[in-house]
């Protein structure tokens, strides 16, 4: 068996051989193991270490303030700078279209878009960690403003003064108080992801596990597909928000859908169309491509020429993108008097803002092997988007489709981000007014199509179906509740939703009576396996979950369907069967009575103090005594009350409760479990734990539960300790009773 | 070793001894384990096993409704009937005090407290399962439906008619709308907990944990001593509901305190001290007295006579009950105009008075070895609740105080409850208005004396601070909460905060490294004990919590943290070694660089597949290919890149990660394993995971965790094995290293 043939079969030749006592808690804790000593160290030695200065320490903050510090000394400029040049225009050429649309879902002119995918990207070259994400104007993040900024100025409150026509609407006044609404919530998101940067709170993005996310960004794209239909329809209906919102829009639509406007139908699909192609040219040979072909900005380019030439505004009343100021604006302070109604908004879009991109950041440094700091992309996310804010932008993050690109065309560095960002500048400050007549639906086509990437997420759904319902639930959950409540509740119930379901595995722990694999001292399912073979008399119980308040009752309950003990029952029974052969033995002979009652004594005292094997060894011996003079009597009524009391009320005399599964347990569980231990002793069941890990040893001892039923040698390191010391103590219990 | 001394010492002469080759997963599943082959019920069968119908089902389902009829039938009338009559008389003595003073909690006229004294208490005889509880008027409870019923009733809806003055009341409409309110609640109180009770619910009593009932109860008994000042006082402020409440109550009353009625509050007093003095000798003399002093009667029958007697209320401003009318009232339909406001209250009441309720059933049921059935309790009190509104009830439970004495005094059955109810209708009927003249004080006195026991709960903060922190915070969080926002809101704020702290505990897993105790096969914490050896070049981490997506971040960076292994720095160590080394190379001689280009670029691929020993195990053939030739060299430059390039990046080869604590993971956590696997894969350290429990095998594979570079040759059955097998395999790898 030893080490023999170890180039072929290793593991097979291996022996796993362990000889020694059986352990259990008490000697285990008091001969075995020894705490080691550790002198905790003072309050006072921890702050001082806490602010220890050095320029050590001063240097490695500042660089991790500022990581532009720490990589652009040492770029190598011949290596790395063609691929950013490249990259980085690539990129500028698509923040150019994707900045014009967006803006339109986050209900401002177009320009503000262009601005947002200037400055914020700028910054992010000198604060971000990331290398490949490009940062700029999101869909997602756009539609949750525009939501917030139709519904702080709404139509309605801009009527236009000097006509008695109802229903028109004094648009300058109502796109400049959206632009401050826009600009104000950015502010506020900005400073709260920075103070959640500060305070170290980048963990709070674990709450979006990825079903959820899923679910979510696919409803935000249904979100942001209807808001667009009236564009591409160019039929004119207001914009909806808050709960149900995509139901009245698409009322809406379908409701005006016969004042469409033909020519911008066409126009818009005849971009989308083409975008569709690019798109899939684009994927199919991303290989023998250098770089993608750019189709969003062709689009643009010839769709803008072609309302040009053709007057589409004029001539066709196709709606178009309208005024482009030149140059940038001064910075101004925000109008904080809206803050108060926009927090709520503020939190939902700097937590999803910042969890799309520390996911798409952490993908791109697992696949380039470097890390980013999660706490210092939020402070740079929320510089990004404070400072920012006073240039008249709204919140921005990484966006994945350019993302991909900037990574894919060979960018290295945020370089690449810093020179699509200048690209953007150039248009904004020299040619920004080309873009006047760009028809509006086709910055709705380019928002659709950019959009087939997240509807294709529905297919999750069959492949969570099979993987894990669990995780489907939290997906539709997020997704239905996204779509109907809106985006800012929807993430809410959402993220509520995805915690109760881990209550729920909890409370769904699957209970099983483990049985031994012979000669191998491992245990497992005894419904599942063959080879695992009961104990007689012991039952193992194993309940994958910890015991606590919300599943002590399920743990109790289980424990008593499945070992098929239940001491209530049995006891019930003894009971009445006492009671039948009282009477019986009553009529029988009323001679013999003395015996006979003597024991029900003891029985009974045996189930009121709880103490029932100490009482049953005595009534085991004064049955020995007993026995000599009343043997030919005993045996003449084989079915009497002696001969039942004597035999165990039920076959079972050890139940072994697997504890490894059990993480923590509080008061609640350890009450429950101490009384199962004294309810099965009323019954001469001995209830022993096994495989407690030394952690929850240890919070069991400070919740006080190594008190009277429950001693430390009833406590064994593993399964097979317990199952070997029952079996021995079973042995000697039985003998008598088996004779 | 082997059993020798068995009686002295069993435990200590047990051997444990296992011998048998190592396994790992892959041996496991298709050598060692055989699924037992089931044939699943087809759905047909389930429904026809499920909609069988036979006399015994029927039976067994009448009697589970009906439960008095499993028990009357044998009624052991010498036996129980005395015990049973003195229970009932003394039960039936406090119901009346309780009913009247819970009345003024509930905010409605004392005599409905008779009336929920009797109807309720005499439908649980039929249909409870407790034999020892005592059901009807609860103080949390009656000030839960006084704070509703003052809520939609408020004294400002009612002035009175035909003065001017403002501030006047007309006390009789708003008592009868209170009515209303207090019975159309109690009617939805009853149908929720009837429709629980037949979903078979009773398990959401589970959510509200000890410490979550014990600070509710305590904050309740701080509203109901605020809410009973004023009558302490005899000072007239009006009732306050909703958040604050407490506050407002108390400055109300503190604004006021000049007009106390100083006869009002002497009585008062005496009436307190009185019943505290009582109280005190029940308790202390609990095992001399036959039946407990029945102070609160005594109280009420001696003021009623002082009050009539000196005409308190005429002479004195006392405030009385006043009228009562005789007899019971016709059954009524409920209003159900009000009920669409009372929905979420009804909710709560319900499920508040069923958790008090099964709480202490459980107690008792314990105690005397029956068992009560949490769904038949609830439909149960849902009955009573239902079925009394219509007379006029407010929502009851079980009392803790009446239901020690009712047990105390001997009753063993439902028995006793019948007969307290029969005496509550015997003052009704015939001697109700005796207690007309009763002082409000009075009742004040009997429910704040009442609330003592309650109030000691603040005792368990220390107890609480001792054992569990977070159980603590759980009750500090359900006492403020529903102090400051009312009963209702902190009901949920409480239940909330308690599932979140399940979540929190998933969160802050201890983690440790494993190190074996020698000849064991047992392994614990390094950090801890003494005789916890590591195995050099084996990490065993242990992190006791399941693996999902709220916390397989911080696995990986625990692990990373305590293992002090961290591939993505390591990896760059490496480069920058790399890059240091070659230009030093290249300086010293530039004709001996092909064959360390070689082995970096052989490096370079390590780590970019991903698929490091394979390509590792390829370089060391190279390696020693090379060898030969170039001896010299290479041992002339001790730190060269080829010997940098062969010592392994880190001392530890292999990592075990112990997931036996691990009982369930999600898509996220086996994403993350998997990612650990393959990250650590890159700098040649092995990852296995030792000790998954078989219900996670079989969710991951569903999850589809078995495919590159997941193997089931990585998974073993114990931690032992895992280390036997890393021992052996990493004793093969660091041989040519070692040389």
């Amino acid at each position: 068996m030893e080490h023999v043939n170890v180039d072929e079969e290793p593991s097979a030749t291996l022996v796993y051989r362990v000889e020694r006592q059986v352990f259990d808690e008490e000697y285990v804790s008091s001969q075995l193991l020894h705490t080691k000593e550790r002198t905790p160290k003072t309050i006072g030695q921890r702050v001082a270490e806490q602010f220890r200065c050095s320029s050590e320490k001063a240097k490695s903050v500042v660089l991790s303030l500022l990581p532009i510090l720490s990589w652009l000394p040492s770029y190598p400029v011949k290596e790395y700078l063609f691929g950013d040049i490249v990259s980085g225009l690539s990129t500028g050429v698509m923040q150019l279209p994707q900045g014009l649309a967006y803006a339109l879902l986050a209900a401002v002119p177009p320009v503000y878009g262009l601005y947002s995918s200037f400055y914020p990207v700028l910054l992010y070259t000198f604060f971000g960690t990331s290398r490949h994400i490009s940062i700029g104007t999101f869909a997602v993040i756009s539609l949750m403003i525009g939501g917030v900024a139709v519904r702080e100025a709404p139509d309605s409150m801009f009527p236009l003064n000097g006509t008695n026509v109802t229903g028109l609407v004094d648009i300058d006044a109502r796109d400049a108080r959206r632009v401050q609404v826009a600009v104000a919530l950015t502010t506020l998101v900005g400073l709260i992801q920075l103070f959640l940067g500060i305070l170290r709170f980048g963990f709070v993005a674990i709450y979006l596990t990825e079903p959820l996310v899923r679910g979510f960004t696919t409803a935000a794209a249904v979100h942001v597909c209807v808001s667009q239909l009236k564009y591409f329809f160019g039929v004119k209906t207001k914009r909806f928000g808050g709960p149900l919102s995509v139901v009245y829009s698409l009322i809406a639509v379908f409701k005006d859908i016969t004042s469409t406007n033909i020519t911008t139908l066409i126009v818009g699909l005849v971009c989308t169309v083409f975008l569709y192609g690019v798109k899939d040219i684009n994927e199919r040979f991303k290989k023998k491509l250098p770089i993608p072909i750019p189709g969003e900005i062709i689009v643009v380019i010839v769709s803008t020429g072609v309302s040009y030439g053709m007057s589409l505004s004029e001539n066709y009343q196709v709606d178009i993108v309208g005024h482009i100021p030149a140059g940038l604006q001064p910075p101004t302070i925000p109008d904080f008097s809206v803050l108060p109604n926009l927090v709520a908004d503020a939190v939902a879009i700097a937590i999803v803002g910042f969890s799309m991109g520390i996911s798409l950041a952490k993908i791109f440094a697992l696949k380039y092997g470097y890390s980013v700091d999660g706490n210092q992309e939020l402070i740079a996310l929320g510089l990004c988007n404070f400072a920012s804010s006073f240039f008249q932008t709204f919140a921005i993050t990484s966006s994945m489709s350019r993302s991909l690109v900037q990574e894919s065309t060979g960018g290295k560095t945020q370089i690449a981000g810093l020179l699509s960002s200048l690209l953007v500048l150039l248009v904004i400050v020299a040619i920004g007014f080309v873009f006047q007549p760009l028809p509006q639906t086709v910055l709705a086509a380019i928002i659709m199509v950019n959009l087939l990437g997240m509807f294709k997420q529905v297919r999750d759904i069959p492949a969570l179906w099979r993987t894990s319902k669990i995780e489907l639930t939290i997906w539709v959950v997020a997704f239905v509740a996204s779509v109907l409540l809106g985006l800012d509740y929807g993430l809410l119930v959402a993220i509520g939703f995805a915690l109760l379901t881990v209550i729920y595995r909890t409370q769904s722990p699957k209970s099983v009576i483990l049985g031994q694999i012979s000669d191998t001292g491992l245990y497992c399912d005894t419904d599942e396996y063959e080879e695992a073979a009961e104990c007689s008399g012991i039952k193992i119980f194993h309940s994958n979950s910890s015991i606590y308040f919300a599943n002590s009752d399920l743990y109790v309950n289980s424990l008593k369907e499945k070992t098929g003990v239940d001491p209530t029952q049995l006891l019930a029974e003894r009971k009445s069967q006492q009671k039948r052969a009282k009477t019986k033995s009553g009529e029988k002979k009323d001679s013999s009575h003395s015996p006979a009652q003597k024991k029900n004594a003891v029985a009974k005292l045996d189930v009121e103090l709880g103490v029932a094997h100490e009482v049953l060894d005595e009534a085991q011996k004064q049955v020995d005594a007993l026995s000599n003079g009343q043997v030919a009597e005993a045996q003449a009524e084989s079915d009497s009350e002696e001969a039942r009391f004597l035999q165990p009320l039920c076959p079972v005399h050890s139940i072994i409760l697997d504890f490894t599964p059990v993480n923590f347990m509080d008061s609640v569980g350890a009450k429950a479990i101490k009384a199962i231990i004294k309810e099965y002793a009323t019954i001469n069941v001995r209830v022993v734990l096994a495989g407690c890990n030394r952690t929850l040893l240890s919070d069991l001892r400070t919740l006080q539960f190594f008190s009277e039923p429950v001693t430390p040698d009833i406590i064994f390191p593993t399964i097979h300790d317990a199952v070997l010391h029952c079996k021995h103590r079973g042995g000697c219990r039985s003998c008598p009773a088996v004779e």
